[in-house]
């Protein structure tokens, strides 16, 4: 079994890993790396057999319609990934098309990709040529998947992979078979996430500080808003609550494909009580009358929070929450530690009261050493990360693993 | 200026240099690697300006219409580079469909390369842009150049060069522009050519000794093939002489593009004496009769010397004369290592007589060193090579001028 690492190697985005076994070639993700600029994954130059996509998220998917243009390889996923990867992937297409003046696929491509998918379900063993697959529930968005294939070898990709239950996502241990090569995510392999019970209530107390005035929390569209109008709701707050942007169709969505979620119900209650917000005029009528605004983008490269953010900037009695990973050179990371906020059309300075919490939907440090213990595998591949050199350097001596940390172009033999 | 490295770094094989500088993107050549296996660079993620190609390898410039599936550069390459180009691009998506099924391109994105070809002539500048640009003359193959191009700085990317006159292509010192940063093609920075007289005369007694029978002369069809039937020529061999495969449209297309070469007159009299073979019978006469063969593929990966190698592998009185570099793992690699023809389809030893020569159209060691020398630049990177970061290292030893071998992915700010 070969694995060649197309992309998404020691950074996060451009996810994208080539499996060739048993004269059967499957291609592990196709994503894009959005931050600070737009790179991509290498091309694979194989006929593809199968095309598995962990999640919905553009670092892992959002090249999936290139490999269209060129092959008509079968798309394994579930149900609920591909229906939030075409509400993501249409709007790639829109910014790219905004930003650059081109996107690397059309909409037609999408549809391609649409025709050629085949639905995956958890814990369910398929064929894929000469290979076995399977996937299991990574507990990191609503139908996000860790990826189990088996050949002359077997391996896991344990894709975005979370070890913590939340609002949104139950998590259960999961058995998994036995393991040669564990390809690992290693985004909060250098850090802790702060425990999650006090963090929530340092979130609930900040918010009702600004009980009369305006609270901006901008969010990933997919997974995070969710959990955010969950946690108010669990916390009792009950002030208007303006769902604005992408989030709002993420959200239909994800109550669509309800199994997936931890109770249905609750979001669906939360979801009506919640105002859609679609207009400037709407926008305007909000900062003046104040309310808690949950609206992309997470990391305020674009989306409803930029125009919000530009108005609001020196008023009195707003705050804004920021909840998600910042990457560096990203606007949201600009603005925590300049606070100015800087894109291609604006600069200004935000006087506004402005606060970091951590709710990852990433295992954190811990919790990936416990998982690689857990599934001991004879070999680990640090993928998805800042530093995951130095993560393979830990697991070799903490665990006596033997594990690597390729680099993009490379590859390893099983 | 940011020099951005999507391919071709320390490899021979899918050249990509992106170029940003002064709010203008330009894009050096976008080859394919095709040995042993195809290999593709990284996709440019913003909008080309301009876009280079030196010269019709397809290390160079396969994958040059896959630009054309995203955008609509300008493409600059000289009007032989082009024609040269057409016929391995069209080569190129013919084999890829009969070898793995699908092709990255297709004619028409051919097409819409050829729309936006813009003819580019030697000693000549032009503005991309904010940048200024000018080629020259890189004596490799007909049309082939290096790129100069200023802007916040200055940059000379050689392209594949050679510093000796051939029978095909006359080399005359150039006067550089003052350049801060060489992008250096290192194919031979481990290696002195053997004396080119003394090369060809071993080529010559060779031929001589296989009078009667079949000499068998596999090469590029571009630039090679050419110079082969010139030096048959200028020493006087008068026995028939057979031109197969790509390698006939290739000369038909330089000798068109007279002014690049030589001495044109002589080519058209060399190509009036050659007989064109088309078809297996014409094959099967040659191989029954005797005479020299120059055909296609150079690395023995396909084209008529396939057919030939395997009717003749054990006829008396015939040999098998290599003129061309043979990347690892290529069929004619392995042959000449190991006497067995391996390809997909068939494997067999191959009893008659193989002699290997060279006749590069690539400066050896000592020529890259004195052309950096000459050209005195403030930073060298090392590119199109097996082992670029060594060659990196001698440089700023022996010559004490900056060197970087890059790799896939990185990039440099100069």
């Amino acid at each position: 079994m070969i694995i060649e690492f197309l992309g998404g190697c020691d950074e996060i985005g451009r996810e994208a890993f080539l499996v060739k076994d048993k004269n059967t070639n499957v291609l592990l993700e196709y994503g894009v790396e959005l931050q600070p600029n737009i790179k991509l994954p290498l091309l694979p130059a194989v006929k593809i057999d199968g095309f598995f996509v962990s999640h919905a998220h553009l670092d892992h998917s959002g090249m999936v319609p290139l490999i269209y243009k060129f092959q008509n390889p079968t798309l394994y996923a579930t149900p609920a990934t591909l229906d939030l990867m075409n509400l993501l992937l249409e709007d790639y297409i829109k910014v790219a098309g905004l930003t650059r003046g081109f996107s690397e696929y059309q909409k037609y491509d999408i549809a391609k990709m649409n025709k050629n998918f085949k639905p995956c379900f958890y814990n369910q063993k398929f064929k894929i040529g000469n290979l076995v697959a399977k996937l299991f529930d990574a507990s990191h968005i609503p139908g996000s998947a860790s990826i189990y294939i088996s050949g002359s070898k077997s391996i896991l990709y344990t894709g975005d992979i979370n070890t913590i239950s939340t609002y949104l996502l139950d998590y259960k241990e999961i058995n998994y078979p036995e393991i040669d090569c564990l390809i690992m995510e290693s985004t909060y392999s250098e850090r802790e996430h702060p425990d999650r019970k006090i963090e929530e209530k340092r979130f609930i107390k900040k918010i009702r500080e600004y009980e009369n005035g305006l609270v901006l929390l901008p969010t990933f569209a997919v997974g995070r808003a969710q959990e955010l109008l969950l946690m108010l709701y669990s916390n009792g707050i009950k002030r208007e609550i303006y769902l604005d942007g992408m989030a709002q169709k993420a959200s239909d969505i994800i109550l669509y494909h309800k199994k997936y979620i931890n109770d249905d119900r609750i979001l669906k209650k939360v979801l009506k009580r919640v105002n859609f917000i679609r207009t400037k005029k709407q926008r305007d009528r909000i900062i003046k009358r104040g309310g808690i605004v949950v609206t992309t983008s997470g990391m305020l490269n674009g989306g409803p929070i930029v125009y919000y953010l530009k108005k609001v900037r020196n008023m009195k009695n707003t705050c804004l929450l920021m909840t998600g990973f910042q990457a560096e050179g990203t606007p949201g990371e600009k603005l925590l530690r300049t606070r100015y906020f800087e894109n291609c059309e604006s600069k200004f300075k935000v006087n506004i009261e402005i606060q970091k919490f951590d709710f990852s939907a990433h295992a954190g440090r811990s919790g990936l050493f416990k998982l690689i213990k857990r599934i001991a595998p004879k070999k680990v591949i640090c993928v998805h990360g800042e530093n995951t050199k130095k993560f393979a350097v830990e697991i070799r001596e903490k665990l006596e693993i033997e594990a690597i940390a390729p680099k993009i172009g490379e590859f390893v033999e099983l």
